[in-house]
């Protein structure tokens, strides 16, 4: 069976744990607490020396230390449901939306966050080296995932799913960025009424209660 | 015929140059001159409204965004030879590689150039929207930057490619990561022996003359 190392309250293996549910892929999930920095640890640096979660350890013992490596391969093994489209221009679709979300998005969310949180003094970045915070990094990451979720509202008008005619790992990112997003008081509101039409429709997938 | 929005000196849409050229897929490129801003103007701004280069014209109109969006249609298109791998482990170990590459290498170098040069004052990252310089951002970023490539050069010990037995868009955007780290001064020496030898092997592909 799969193994996932996962933390329950962070964003990043939450995308790895939607996507095994949509595709009903069995794993077990081992915890790996970050609160108490249990990533950077020896244990966990011999699983995944990039110190981050998710990992997925293969039922062979390899390792995928990161959302694009789980992705490509569940998508791969299991290729039913298709959350990387099916045609060629499906499959633009998803990669460039998923792509944009993570970078204009999620990564905006995360300089507000760890620019900022007294907890996350020195951990401005992911992984196993330590960057001091940059407080106007924190400024310009709330400026641009403010503007982020204006334009995918505006791109979300008529639409039923971010990308192509079906649920995607666009939609998967797109959840967990919008649901991260509280961390720095940032929510849709009335402004965005696309981006609550399509985050209440999301909400009734059973995937998105993990 | 495809089309390629491109701009020779910009390393972005190299990537999709290099791509294509491995492909052997045969395109018409269309300059957009980004020294004079042309990718903010109205004309380009209706090609491809998130302002940035490459974007690739389809031949039934369509418009790829984004290098993710151009890399997912071609290997789909054209899957030979094959850039993304050929197994799901092989698609997993490219696309860990490729979005690492761009996160820890693409991007930092990106945030030493477009946080420090005069001449990007107010346009700290690409896109529509004007964001300040952040000096100590460019900081970070050389910092990044420069244990990136001590990083890739262990990786590379011993490996003829980035990722899997072969050459894919791994390699691609190493290549192009490392070319581009020039403009911050940052150049492989004698402490990267094995980036510098595989940077000389990729060489002699007749892509990367592109």
């Amino acid at each position: 069976m799969l193994t996932l190392y996962d933390f329950e309250m962070a964003p990043s293996p939450r995308r790895a744990r939607i996507l095994l549910a949509e595709k009903g892929i069995a794993y077990t999930a081992i915890q790996v607490d970050l609160r108490q920095q249990e990533q950077l640890g020896d244990a966990f640096r011999a699983i995944n020396p990039r110190c981050t979660v998710p990992a997925l350890r293969l039922e062979d013992g390899g390792i995928l230390t990161d959302n694009a490596g789980i992705a490509a391969y569940l998508e791969a093994t299991y290729p039913e449901p298709p959350m990387m489209g099916r045609t060629a221009l499906e499959r633009a679709e998803v990669a460039s939306w998923n792509a944009r979300i993570e970078m204009e998005g999620f990564m905006a969310i995360a300089e507000a966050l760890r620019n900022s949180a007294p907890a996350m003094k020195d951990r401005a970045l992911t992984g196993s080296v330590n960057y001091a915070q940059i407080p106007e990094l924190a400024q310009r990451g709330l400026a641009r995932a403010q503007q982020f979720f204006v334009e995918l509202d505006a791109h979300l008008a008529g639409r039923e799913f971010v990308a192509t005619e079906r649920f995607s790992l666009a939609d998967i990112t797109a959840v967990v960025a919008l649901d991260f997003a509280r961390v720095v008081r940032i929510k849709p509101g009335d402004d965005h009424p696309n981006l609550m039409r399509w985050r209440k429709a999301m909400g009734e997938r059973p995937s998105m209660a993990t």
